[in-house]
C-alpha cells in the first residue's frame, strides 16, 4: 500500500496577530512544519499548535527561519556567515525540542523556512551549515529537503536522516527542478489538477514535468500550504484525492523516524 | 575547606552592541549566567559566551528573562499569565541547552534575569511558573534563587536542586532580606568592604545584617556584577579576598551538580 | 442637527500579519486612529491605512503605544520615566505626520494606545507626559481622551485641543466613569442595545449608567472596536442607528480642527 | 579660505546597550547623522543625541537604515520593494523631525545608513526611492551621498540639494570610485595619512587615487567614523590637520542649506 507524508508550515502566529488556519490544517496534514519564533511564531503560540498536533496524531517538526519578523523570513539576508547562521538555528531547534519535551513530545523532523531554505537549496555552504546545526542538536531528527538541492547533498554528506518534499502546488522541469515562478506556468492554481497531479505522483512514483515528461523520484512528503482559503481548500483536495485512491497518509517520523 | 562560588551575568551583548567586560569576568567568576536571547544575548554571543566559559573551566547557566531587549529586561512587565511566563522560560532554557550541546557542554544552573527575577521573588504565582519551566526542560539543573524568596519556596515545593545566593554589593536587614534601595545603605560602594563581608560570610557562615546582627545563613553562590568598571573590579576584589583566605571557589555544578 | 464622531483604531497590521477589518471599518467611522508602528502597524500599513482613509473621506489620527508589539500595547510596561515615554511619542507622532505628509494629507487627532492610555488615565505625571509629547510636535492636533482622566486634566493645563470619547461597548458608572471589567456589567454584549444607548446619548447629551442616573457628559466622538466580526457589527449598528435618528457623523477634525 | 564640513554616524546607542564614542567625536565633527530608531538608536538615545550636538554646535542629519537592529543595518536585505523602502524612510525622516522640533532644532540633512546606502550606490530604483523619501517629507534637507553614485544622479533628478562625502579612511580608484574592500589597498589606516590626504584634498580640490592619479572633485564633507577607538583618533587627526591647515569646519547646513 502507498504511503505518503502531507506537511505544512503552522504556528507562525504571533502574540495578537492570526496567521494560516491551522485548526484546519491539523485536520488535513500528516506532519506539521513548527515556527520557532525567529520568523514566526513565539512560545506560546509554539506550545499551542505542539498540542494540537498531538491531539490530532500530527507529527511535529522545526521550521526555524530567519531572525525576521517584519519580513516573516521571506527575504533573504545577505551577509551572515554560514557558521553564525547555524547558530541561529540550533537555538531554534533546542527552544522547540524543550517545549515538546515539556508536553512530553518528541519533535521529529527539521525543515528550515523560506528565504534561508531557497538560499540554502543553492548555495553549498549554507546548505552544510543548515545541516550542522541538525546533526549538532539531534541527529535523530528527520531532514526534510528539496531533492536535488545542496541541501540534500549537505544531509547525506553528514550521514542525516534526508527526506524529500514535493510541492502540490508547484510545476517541475524536466530535471525535477522547480519551474522558477517568472514562468507563467510554475504554479499549480487548480486544486484538482494539483489533487490528481500528487495521487498520479505517489502511485507511479514519478513526477510529470511541465512538458509532460515522467522523471522517477523518491519523496517522502507532499507540501501543501494553510497561508490562504484557496491554498487550505487545495490541501483538503489533495488529501481526500490521495485517501480515495487508498494511499495510506502517514507522518513521516512514523515511517521514517529513528525510534 | 570552605567552598564558594561566585556567579555573574554575562553573554549580554547582541550584536554590533557589545555590553560588560565578559573577558574580565570570566576570570573572576566560577559561575556564568549566561543570557538566553530575550532580555540580551544572541545565538552567536551565546555560542561565543558558552565557549569562552569552558575555556576558563567557569560553570555555565541558563538566564532567560522577559523579551524586552529595549528595556534589558529591567522593566516589569505586567499582564503575561504565569503559565506563559513559564513557556517563555521554557522556549530560552532549551535554547541555550542546545547551544551548549552543539559545543559538548552541559548548562549546569538556571537563574531567572532582573525585572522577572524581582516580581518571582514575591509573586509566588509567578515564582512557580519559573521553577516549572526548569522542571519541565532539565529538572537536574540547580535552580539559583534568593534565600527567603518565594522562588526558593517554589523550587523546594516542586523538589528541584535549590542554590542560594547573596549579594556582595548589597547590605541585609536583620532578618536575611535585601536592605530596599530606597534606603541610603542599600548599596556597598566600597570595593574592600565587600570583598571584607564576603570572607567574613563565608568563613562565619553569618551574614551581617545592615544594623550589625549577624545572621546564619545557607548560601551556595555570591553574585557579582560586570556591568561598569568599579563593579568589575569589586568582583576581582571580592575574588582575591577570598583565595587569600583559602577558600576554594568552585562551580556550583561541581558541588551541587547531580551528575 | 445632532452631530457625532465615530472613532477606532486601525491600521495595526505589521508586516505579513494582517489584524482587524480595516476595510469595513472604514465604511463606517469617520476617524481612524492610525497605529504608529511600535504596538502594532509598520510604514507600509500606515501608508495604505491613511491612503484608504482619505479615499473613504475618514479622518487621521497619530495612535500611539508602548513599543511592545508582542503584546500589542496591551501589557503594562513599568519603569519608563515619564519624560522619556513622552520622547517615545513624540517619534511615533512625527513618523505618522511624515507619512501624511508624503501623501498630502493631514494628521487631525491624537490617541494614545491600549496600556499607555490605561495608565496615563490615572497617573497624572504620565498624563502630562501624553499631553506634552503632542504639544511638542503639532499643538493643533485634537487631543481624544476619556472624560474625566487625568489625560482630560493635562491637555487642558496645557491649553490643548481637548476632545472626549466614549465607549459604544462599555457600561459607565454614576460618576461617568467605566464600570470595571471585574463587574458583569462592564461590557455591552448587544449590539442593538449599545446602538440604542449611543442615539440616546447623542441626542440627550446624558449617558445612562449601569444604575439607570442619566448623567450629562459633554462628549465629541464615540469609539467602537473592529477586532472580531461580532465588534464590526456592533460598530455598523450604532453607525445605522445614528444615521436613521439623523445624527450627523462628522470627524472630529472637520468639527473641532483648527483650521 | 577653504570650508569643508566632518560627518560621523551617531546615536546609534539602543537602550542599555552603548555604542560609538559619541560625546568624542561630536567634539570632532560639524555634522552628525543621527540614527532613526531601525539599525540603532532610539527615541531616548536620539533625543540625547540631537540635545548634545546643539550645545556643541554640531549640525543634526536623519541617518535612516534598514529595521535591522541585530544586523546594525549592515546586511543586504532583498527583496522589499523601492516604493516600501521609501516609505520606511519617510517613517524614520518624521520620527527625528519631530523630536528635533521638540528641541527647538532642525534636522539638516539627510544619509542613508549601512547597506541601504550600498545598495542604493549601485540601483538606479532604489535610488530613486531614497530621494523621493526626503522630497516628500522635507525638500529642504540636504542630500548627502557619495559622487558618483545612482544616488546622486536620483537628487540631482528631483532637484533635490545634493551634498557630497569622501570618506577619510578610504583609498579611491582613478575614476573616483571606492576602491573595493577585496584590494588590499582599500582601508588608509594610517591616522596620520588619513589626515595628510584631506588635508591635501580640501586645498587641491583634487582626490589623490590608489594609483596616485590627481582627480578633481566637488566635495562637501568628510565622512569620519567613530566606532573604534583607533577611528576616533583617526577623525580628532584629520580635524587637528585641517584646522592647522587653515581650513574652516563647518556644518553642511551652514554652507548649504537653504534658509
Amino acid at each position: 500500500m502507498a504511503v505518503v507524508d502531507l506537511n505544512s508550515d503552522l504556528g507562525e502566529s504571533f502574540g495578537a496577530y492570526s496567521i494560516g488556519d491551522d485548526a484546519a490544517m491539523l485536520s488535513i496534514v500528516s506532519s506539521a512544519n513548527v515556527a520557532c519564533g525567529f520568523h514566526g511564531g513565539d512560545p506560546l503560540v509554539m506550545h499551542e499548535t505542539l498540542r494540537l498536533a498531538r491531539d490530532k496524531g500530527v507529527g511535529v517538526g522545526a521550521h526555524p527561519g530567519f531572525n525576521d519578523l517584519w519580513g516573516f523570513g521571506r527575504r533573504p539576508i545577505v551577509g551572515d556567515r554560514p557558521e553564525d547562521v547555524e547558530k541561529q538555528l540550533i537555538y531554534q531547534i533546542g527552544a522547540i525540542e524543550a517545549m515538546a519535551r515539556s508536553l512530553d513530545m518528541k519533535i521529529g523532523h527539521y525543515k528550515v523556512h523560506g528565504a534561508l531554505n531557497n538560499m540554502a537549496c543553492v548555495d553549498a555552504d549554507l546548505a552544510m551549515a543548515t545541516a550542522r546545526a541538525v546533526k549538532m542538536v539531534n541527529r535523530d531528527l528527520i531532514y526534510l529537503v528539496m531533492p536535488g538541492s545542496e541541501m540534500e547533498k549537505a544531509g547525506e554528506a553528514l550521514g542525516l536522516n534526508v527526506a524529500r518534499e514535493i510541492f502540490a502546488d508547484r510545476a517541475y522541469t524536466d530535471e525535477g527542478m522547480l519551474v522558477s515562478r517568472k514562468d507563467p506556468r510554475a504554479m499549480i492554481e487548480d486544486a484538482d489538477e494539483a489533487a490528481r497531479r500528487m495521487v498520479d505522483f505517489v502511485l507511479s512514483g514519478e513526477i510529470e514535468s511541465a512538458s509532460g515528461k515522467r522523471i522517477a523520484a523518491k519523496i517522502d512528503s507532499i507540501c501543501v500550504h494553510g497561508d490562504s482559503p484557496h491554498a487550505v481548500a487545495m490541501a483538503g483536495k489533495v488529501r481526500d484525492a490521495l485517501v480515495s485512491a487508498g494511499v495510506d497518509i502517514r507522518p513521516m517520523m512514523d515511517t521514517l523516524g529513528s525510534d
